[in-house]
C-alpha cells in the first residue's frame, strides 16, 4: 500500500473520541461514527471547540461511514471487546472492499485477532489488531501502540499512528510488532504487568499506612520523591499524586473516601490464561489478579476481620527498604512478563523484538518507566539463558535490593500485612536462584502415588522408579 | 435402569488394569479391550494369575467388545483424555443403542464432559464423566470416585461403583454429585488440592533441609510421626516413606538421585484456567502449578544460582513451627479448592454438596486425610458467608497455627528459601482478615490514569471520580 489510506473511526467513548481528537491535531483527515448519534454529534461540537473540525466528516453508521468514504479505506474500530468487535467486522467485510483495511484497536483478546486476521484477510481485505496503551490523556496525546499484521498492512496506516503515538526523545513509541495477534497480545501482558505493578505498589502503601501508622499524603510524598531514577515511573508518579489528593467534600485523603473493591477487566485475566496455556506461570501477575478478585468480596473481609481476629502489626521498615523492595519486585514483575511474551513468541512464530517492545513502552503507556530504558539495552546486550534477570545490569541491582525485599516480606509475614504480589516475586528469584531444586522430592511423591517414573540424576536414565517398588 | 448394565472396559493402561482387578475382585463379569491386543493378552495373563479371570471377557479391540456384549452395556472408558476419549466415544454412538452407557473414567476436562453429555445424549445413549482418584492402588483396591451424570445414569451404575470405591468406615467413598461435568470437575480441583499440598509439603522440606541442615531420613521421620491427628494424611504419609527411602544402587537418600524437575500434567492448569474465568483466584494450587513449571527450567535455574548468588541461609524453627504451618496452609488450601468448587456450582447450576464431597474424599484418594471429616462437619454446621475458614472449628485452628505459618514464611523470606505456596496461603487469609482492604489506592490509580470511576465509602454513590479530575 503506497497511498495513505482514508482514515475513519468507530466508537466514540472515551478513548475513541480522545483518539480522534489526536488524529485530527496531528493534521489528518477522519471520517467517524457512533452506534449512538448524539456521542457523534456531542464529538463534532468537542472538535469544533478545539477548533479541530476541518479536516472532520461525521457520520449516522458504521454502515454510512462505510459507504461515504472513498476508497482506499483504514477503518479504527474503537469499541468494546467481543460481541460488539465482531458484529462491527461482520458488517465491514459486506461493506468493504480489497485495499481497504480493518484495525481493531480496542483490548482484544489476541486468539480472537488470530482467527479474525484469517477471517477477514480470506475475505479479501487487509486486518490489523493495535494495542493502544495510555488511557485517555494518552489516546489524546500520544499513546503507546502496538501493532499486529502484515508488514503491508503497517506500511499502509505507519504515517498515522507514528504521528499520533506519543515520543520518546522524538522517536514514536509505536511499532509493528508481528503478524495477526502479536499486538494485542503485547498489549495483554502489558496490562499483566501494569496489574502487578499497581499493586505490588499498593501493598507498600499498606505496610506503610497500616503498619507505620503514616497517612496517606506522608505516604504519597515518598511516592513522589521515588519519581526519580531507577523508580521514575508514571505509576510511581501517579500514586504520589493519587495518595496526596484531598476529597473535596469531606476534606479527608481522597483514598478514605474510596470503596476498597477494584475491577478487574479482562487483560489481566487473559494474561494468565494464556500463560498457563504455555506451561508458563507469571506469579507476580497472578497475585495482583487475585488481589483484585479477592477486594469483590468486601463484605466476607468484614466478616473476616472480626471471625480471624485481624490485626495488623507494627513494622519496623527505613524508607530505603521500601523503594528498595518495589524496584526488585518491579524488575521480577517485568521479567515475568518478557517471559510470557517469549514464550508467546515461539509458540506462535512471532519473532518479537523485545527490546522493541521495551522502547515503545517507554512513553504515552501506563508502566513506562526508566528501567525501559535498561531492560532495552539488556535485551540487545548479554543476556544469560534470555533471562531478564540474568543480564549483568539486572542482577546486580537485584543484588542491590533484594535484599530490601526480603525485609519487607519477612515484615509482612509477621505483621499480618497481605503482600501477595511482593512475596510471589520473591519466590520467582529464589527458585531461579536454586540450581537444585525442591521438586526431586514431588517427583518422589509422584512415583509412590502413581507410578509416574523420574529422571535419575546420577544416569540421566528416565522412566526409573523409586525404591518404593522393590 | 432398574437391571445392572453388562460392564466393559476399554482401556488398559496402569489405572485401567488396576481398576479392571477390582471390578472382577468384587464379583462382576467384566469385558475389556485394550488399543493393542498384547496388553489385553497381558491383563488376562494377570487375571488369571489373581484367579479372577473366571468372569472376564477379552475381546480384540473396542468395537468387538461393543458389538459382542449383550444389552444394556455400559462401558467405561479409561484412555488418555483429548483426542482419544473424543475418537472411542464417535465410535461408541455408531455401535450401541439406547438404553446403553458411556462412562468417561479418565481425567477429563469437564468442559469436554459437558459437551459430550449433550451429544452423546442428543444420541439416544447415556454418559457419565467420572473422576477416579487414588492412583493405581487405588483403583486396584478402592478409589474415591465422582459421578457426574443424570440420577437415572447413576442408579444404573451405582452398585458396581459402591462396590468398587474405597471404604471409610464401611460407606463407599463413591457419589452422584451433579450432572454432566460435575464429576471431572470435582476431581479436578481435587487435584489442584493436591498440587497446593504437595507444593506446601515440598516447601518445608527444603527448608528444614537446605535451612536446619537435617538429611532427608531425618525430615522423612518428622513427617512420619506429624501423620497422626490433625495433620494425618495419606502425603504426609508417602512423603515420609519417600525421604526415608534409600536408593539401592547407590545407597543415597532417594531424593538425592531424583531429577528435580516435576511434570505437570492438564488437571493443575484447568483448575486455574476454570478458576480464572469463575473471576476467582486459587492462589496456592497458581503457586504450585509455578513451582512445578519452574522447575522444568534446569539449566536456567543452574545458571541462576551463580549470576544470582543462591544462597539458602540458616533457619531457626522448631519443629512444632513446620507442623503447624502445614497444617494452617492445608486448611487454606483446601479452604481455595472448595471456594473454586462453590463458584462453578453457581455457575453451571450443579447444587454441589460440598460436606459430601468431603466425605468421599475421606479414602481412597490421594489428598485424603484427617482434616476432611471436619470439613464435612463444617459444610453441614455453621459456616459463616460459606468460607471455610470462618467455620468456627477451622477459624479456632487458623488462630492456633497461623502464628507458626507467619514465623516460617518470615524466616524463609529472609533465609532464600522459595516458598510460593506457603506465601500465597499467607496472603489469603491476611487478605480475609481485612474488612478495610488497600484496593482504595489502585481504584483511585484506575480513576487517575483511564477515569474508571469508584464507588464513595460515604454516601455508595457510584462512578465517582477523584479530586484529580476537578
Amino acid at each position: 500500500m503506497d497511498t495513505l489510506a482514508n482514515l475513519g473511526l468507530y466508537g466514540l467513548g472515551t478513548m475513541g473520541s480522545a483518539l480522534a481528537l489526536n488524529i485530527l491535531d496531528n493534521g489528518f483527515a477522519l471520517h467517524v461514527a457512533n452506534r449512538s448519534k448524539d456521542a457523534t454529534d456531542a464529538f463534532a461540537t468537542e472538535a469544533t471547540e478545539a477548533s479541530l473540525a476541518d479536516k472532520l466528516t461525521t457520520h449516522g453508521s458504521l454502515a454510512d461511514m462505510a459507504r461515504n468514504m472513498p476508497a482506499p479505506r483504514a477503518i479504527i474500530l474503537m469499541i468494546p471487546a467481543g460481541k460488539p468487535v465482531e458484529t462491527a467486522i461482520e458488517d465491514l467485510c459486506d461493506l468493504l472492499e480489497p485495499g481497504d483495511t480493518i484495525i481493531d484497536a480496542g483490548n482484544t483478546d489476541f486468539h480472537d485477532t488470530r482467527r479474525r486476521t484469517a477471517y477477514v484477510e480470506g475475505r479479501g481485505l487487509t486486518f490489523i489488531g493495535m494495542g493502544v496503551s495510555g488511557g485517555e490523556e494518552g489516546a489524546r496525546n500520544g499513546p503507546s501502540i502496538m501493532v499486529g499484521g502484515t508488514p503491508d498492512a503497517w506500511s499502509g496506516i505507519r504515517p498515522v499512528i507514528e504521528a499520533i503515538a506519543a515520543k520518546f526523545e522524538d522517536a514514536p513509541c509505536a511499532d509493528h510488532l508481528g503478524p495477526d495477534g502479536a499486538g494485542h497480545f503485547v498489549k495483554t501482558v502489558h496490562n499483566g504487568i501494569e496489574y502487578a505493578d499497581m499493586q505490588m505498589i499498593t501493598e507498600l502503601y499498606g505496610m506503610m499506612r497500616y503498619g507505620q501508622g503514616m497517612e496517606p499524603a506522608a505516604i504519597g510524598a515518598r511516592f513522589e520523591s521515588w519519581d526519580t531514577g531507577a523508580l521514575k515511573s508514571y505509576l510511581v508518579e501517579i500514586t504520589g499524586k493519587v495518595l496526596q489528593a484531598t476529597d473535596s467534600k469531606t476534606g479527608k485523603p481522597a483514598v478514605d473516601v474510596i470503596l476498597d473493591k477494584a475491577g478487574q477487566k479482562g487483560t489481566g485475566r487473559w494474561t494468565l490464561i494464556e500463560a498457563l496455556r504455555l506451561g508458563q506461570s507469571a506469579s507476580s501477575i497472578e497475585a495482583a489478579v487475585a488481589a483484585r478478585s479477592w477486594s469483590s468480596e468486601k463484605e466476607t473481609r468484614v466478616a473476616g476481620e472480626e471471625i480471624l481476629a485481624g490485626t495488623r502489626n507494627a513494622v519496623e521498615l527505613g524508607e530505603a527498604d521500601y523503594a528498595d523492595a518495589l524496584l526488585a519486585a518491579r524488575i521480577i514483575a517485568y521479567a515475568q512478563g518478557f517471559r510470557l511474551l517469549s514464550a508467546a513468541s515461539d509458540e506462535y512464530e512471532w519473532s518479537l523484538d523485545f527490546a522493541r517492545i521495551a522502547e515503545i513502552w517507554r512513553a504515552g503507556c501506563i508502566i513506562r518507566s526508566s528501567l525501559l530504558d535498561d531492560i532495552s539495552a539488556a535485551f540487545r546486550g548479554d543476556m544469560p539463558h534470555g533471562q531478564l534477570v540474568f543480564a549483568p545490569a539486572f542482577a546486580d541491582r537485584l543484588s542491590k535490593t533484594v535484599p530490601a525485599l526480603r525485609r519487607v516480606v519477612a515484615a509482612a509475614a509477621l505483621g499480618g500485612h497481605p503482600i501477595p504480589a511482593l512475596a510471589s516475586a520473591l519466590s520467582f528469584i529464589d527458585t531461579f536462584a536454586m540450581a537444585r531444586g525442591l521438586t526431586d522430592l514431588i517427583q518422589g511423591q509422584r512415583d509412590f502415588f502413581g507410578m509416574h517414573g523420574f529422571e535419575r540424576l546420577d544416569d540421566g536414565s528416565t522412566g526409573q522408579h523409586g525404591p518404593w517398588w522393590e
